[in-house]
């Protein structure tokens, strides 16, 4: 057993950090001035200055595993850069490492037929467009994949699209210009895992509508957002957007969740590091009934069980990525139902001591950490509640008992 | 010992509540329309025509223990009428008991002078116009009284005022027009709790200037608002600003607290109820895996836990109105600051738990869910964060042994 | 409402806190002393003495609301005497107020016929003879009741009885004479809630057997402990052992178990007090690092949480009480569960706070309170565990709105 | 970085299993029941038949990183075999691997003087003589080492020792032939961690008296038991006794202390399985309203929460190994104040979770957990309360910014 991370991670940890020193933490507020001047749902320039920057350096689409294409970096070797973008809310961006374009390039890489790459991939991957992922509905659990009602229907060489989808997050962007949707194609279909199918649709096909962004605790996260989408006797040809094969939907979204969810975990690590490092800085400066905030035991326990907890959830999301790397996603569904759980509730736990220890100024945005509170939050729903997943661990462990038995 | 409501506030309970079912709920949504519709800092018209229902219907400045003014209930009697009003976010003013405007009430009414209360007090018992609460300070850990550093200056018959406050909630609303401002007034007496006084600002005083609202978790709470104030030289007269006397604002500050606390804690109530009814009805409604989320253990544990806390707190808080009813405040301090801590915690508990019951919706607006938690987390901080609370109420316990020895 | 004691209650408060000073604090360690002597299954001399007094002093059998028998209390009015009472843990048995004896007075005094009543209910109400009750079984989870599986079958004008209980207290103290009986008489019925039948049953009885104590994490609460019994071909005549008729054993379990809950959920509320005044009193005398442990702001914190906890939670005990005394059992059945829940869990959190104040020695019986910790994590399995308790008040929230659809 | 268990490790985690299934775990029941017959404070015949067999197997001192005397491991390869002989409470002696054994010959080994190490060391490593360390203090908050008050003064070439110990673990233990005392030597030492020295003193010294055992939750751990020992004028030799040096003693406790963190922590985590097993194994057994106790989303939660508890947990142990074997105990000191408080809370919860799922049975001998949970509460004490630990560890993330200002 070896506790560090590998040479080649640990050099890119470097330059990563460096240009986050120089490029990202200086323009931090700068990124919600401009989105806060004139459309909120425009680019901005800061984004685009240091995507430029990112390239120039190397560092750009560091999370692709694919040599060829990205940095060619194993699940474990990417999770400390991405706990270090996750310290700034839109870093990964400047990267091309954001979702869910990730997800989408990863799927295209795979799945993708060369017409399907050349159109889509290929400018994802140059970060000259954005792209979305239509999976989640409100009117059903979604949580329960066999409750999506989006239907496909097939229609001689082409799909018709007819749905609703929500917590499709960046189709508010004017940059967005491609989704992939998942809907049923095999309703009757015995199987329960073969009903789905996930096609790549272009944003301006006709019927495809963005109706609304949703605020997340007030926060539009514009111009990204989180769209309510409706499709709408959306045509589509099958050549141009069926991925994979029909019926395998299901198959696509579990191969996809896997680096997604070590990409959010570590996010959310650099999240609680940067809200423990507020927390250490604002009550070491701050004094109350005669000596700092920072000395007070109460202060130093929350202190504590942040460091304790945080240092627990990053050895437990590295040996998920690990097992990913080694016995694949599969073989470790189990660490990676553990994760979501573990690292969403320690990041708003963490978070939220912060924001009490801020006094008043917590609660607003002059101390950067509702913000943080509001996306950690968010993802104790994101792909299913974390009862779903408590339950399938539970289950999980229960089974070497009813093997053994 | 006689756990139910006289029959006074059970009648009032009765009109307040149909007076919601009827006015309030119906035009729940109306107003947050109205605000995302045009000027956000604009009063809206619906509350103002709810105001004018309310007080045909006799339910206005309920709050006000002084009969000839208010309608005279003590703070247990008026107790359950803040639950109900709690359960929509706004409908307090309409009944003209929301906060700041009944504490500003309650210091006018007990300290100003006949001129003071003809000026201000008239309109706000009018609902003319409305007001704001000067105290906190960016600069410092206002929780520690004795860190307040605006200053106030005596220049002949007039006072001379500097300094930097926020959570100046109401200010940004065109219709405030008065503020009631604590400063020091003499920092070197050795009494810490002499050295403040209170004064009655005008708005419109040259000096007082507005500089930004403080969004709450992304919420603006527009067109409430909470200021950011800037004082720069502000001159008033001493005859038209003084309250009760130089060097007596810790102690005004004392007493308007406990009756404001009664309120805050009561609508919390309001708010978790309100949230776990939320909680049943989307639970009951949602299938997953084959069931109701409603029968589901984890669910149903949820509910019971909400409901054992939400009557427990409410119980400690009628508690503590009984006592301030007929013990006063001062005997009452250590309950003033128990219901203080228990409260907000309970009410983030339960809205909480209610987000996560939502799946993906919870944290949106479509679930009316998120603000909830946004206001309620906020009053884990106001009036200073818990831990200070706590200290007290420890060594009020403390204090117990020390005499006994 | 009216949050004081009645004048009677607080009477009998201040005799039973002077007896509890003059008589039973003195002798709190010469019963454990006493039982560690000789052969611990034996009564003790300092419970006899005691008894004595208190029957001199007319604090007697105060639990028993029938008047001509006990005091005449209301479940209100008795509950703050089991407060008192509780804060030592044998104390209850010197007023002849200890369980099981106490639920068993109850049962026999409402649905004993005269010869049970003379030969039972006379000595137990003397204080000569103790009485346990067999209901749990250690094969099923006893919580569902229908899962009971110990026989009663008819065999003329006699019953043979035939089972295994657990958790039957008391029965291991020679004083105990006599036992309730609950098992299934009509396994068949299709009323499952019909099946059961109670009977009293002489502990002398051929077939009757205790066949061990049973430990709570370590400690056997001797001379009382808690017994194993096994029940084999045990006759009994129906008119001697017959309570109340056959198949409504469920009914006269339901009708026990609120008065011996509020009992249970107070003495629980002494505990969490005692336990409260030792961690003030320790953290108060010891030095760490410069200081005594109760001025850290982790000790206040902890002090104050067990404040408001304990404080929250005699409300609500009190407000069942009060239910159960104005409304009735059954419609205080959601108050009855949740205070089931409510106090336990508290008791057992504020005794593990205050061992951890006591450094090593909380652990030890020097500090009187892991014994406490044993006993209250108890209760929150004894009449079912916590979970199956929050399920039916879950189900009862629900049901408003199932109601109101 | 790496997941995976070193070939060495794997290989005597293989062997150590193989054991416990043949040896240990079939006589698990039966140590107790020795214990319980006859004089409970005699060795049982059970442990020196299996410490027989385990060192025949070659599973002897695997704990001693010295490669000559042991099995020559880092802490992190001995880390897992500490956790597999946990499961089970007293199968860590049959390898000659418990507390506070293995502690006392790693400071004999480091810091003995040849007569010592053959008086001493030999016999212990042999497993012929048992061993206690005599630190902690009735009358001071032993947490602040400077607290300590048992003196030693030097009268020629002989010390004086006087002064009361406790937790003075195993010294009950007829076997038990010497302790290592630690006493205040140099009291006006201005270096406060100079003050202290540590002595061999043989058990049969006169003035060395064995006062009483102290129960821990009722249970009194016979044969090892913890002890309160009265030291009065005892006289040993400088030659014989000295460890490392006058005034040292601060020092050796505090190398003393790494290692056996890890073998606790490891333990618990051993524990920690156990108990997850037997929630698991019970709750698929029994049947409760018409379905396996385990189905329910409760249990699922529960049993999900406790695998990501351990699993966390484990890590964070793993890497305090690793690091205190990479780049020492002092640079690692973070880490190991870390998991003291992690291990001993996470093994706490889940013992107390799995006693909840047995129902009435939890809470006694029959399902092997009180006594699990007893000696995981210890440990919240032992070697100084979690609180001096989180304060320690607080200190040290606020150090990271004060020296970055």
């Amino acid at each position: 057993m070896e506790f560090q991370y590998s040479q080649k991670a640990r050099d890119l940890m470097a330059r990563v950090s460096a240009f986050m020193d120089q490029h990202v933490y200086p323009n931090e507020q700068r990124f919600f001035d401009e989105v806060a001047t004139g459309d909120r749902w425009q680019p901005t320039a800061v984004i685009d200055e240091l995507k430029a920057k990112a390239k120039v350096a190397g560092l750009w689409n560091l999370f692709l595993p694919e040599s060829e294409l990205g940095a060619g970096l194993t699940n474990l070797d990417y999770a400390p850069l991405a706990e270090i973008m996750g310290k700034v809310q839109w870093a990964s961006e400047v990267f091309n490492c954001s979702a869910p374009d990730t997800g989408n390039m990863e799927v295209l890489a795979r799945y993708g037929n060369d017409a399907q790459k050349e159109r889509w991939l290929k400018p994802l991957l140059a970060g000259e467009i954005r792209s979305a992922f239509a999976m989640t509905e409100p009117a059903v659990a979604s949580s329960d994949a066999t409750n999506i009602s989006a239907r496909i229907e097939r229609d001689g060489d082409h799909y018709v699209l007819n749905g609703r989808k929500w917590w499709t997050s960046g189709a508010n962007d004017p940059r967005c210009k491609v989704l992939i949707f998942m809907g049923k194609s095999d309703p009757e279909n015995t199987d329960r895992h073969k009903q789905q199918t996930m096609l790549v649709v272009p944003m301006a096909t006709p019927g495809v509508k963005v109706l609304r962004h949703l605020p997340v605790f007030g926060y539009d996260d514009a111009p990204h957002g989180h769209a309510e989408v409706d499709f709408k006797d959306v045509r589509v040809s099958v050549e141009d957007s069926l991925l994979l094969g029909e019926g395998r939907g299901f198959e696509i979204a579990q191969g996809r969740l896997g680096p997604g969810r070590i990409h959010h975990c570590m996010r959310l690590i650099g999240v609680a590091e940067r809200a423990l490092e507020k927390m250490c800085r604002r009550t070491m400066e701050r004094v109350a009934f005669g000596k700092p905030v920072a000395e007070q035991t109460v202060t130093l326990e929350r202190i504590a069980e942040a460091r304790i907890r945080i240092d627990q959830t990053r050895l437990l999301v590295l040996n998920a990525a690990w097992l990913m790397d080694t016995v694949g996603n599969k073989a470790a569904r189990r660490e990676i139902a553990m994760i979501k759980v573990a690292a969403a509730t320690m990041a708003c736990d963490v978070v939220d001591w912060a924001i009490q220890s801020f006094g008043g100024c917590g609660v607003t945005e002059d101390s950067g950490l509702p913000h943080l509170y509001a996306s950690s939050r968010t993802l104790r729903l994101a792909d299913g509640p974390d009862e779903v997943h408590r339950n399938q661990i539970g289950k999980l462990e229960l089974a070497k008992y009813k093997l053994a038995k």
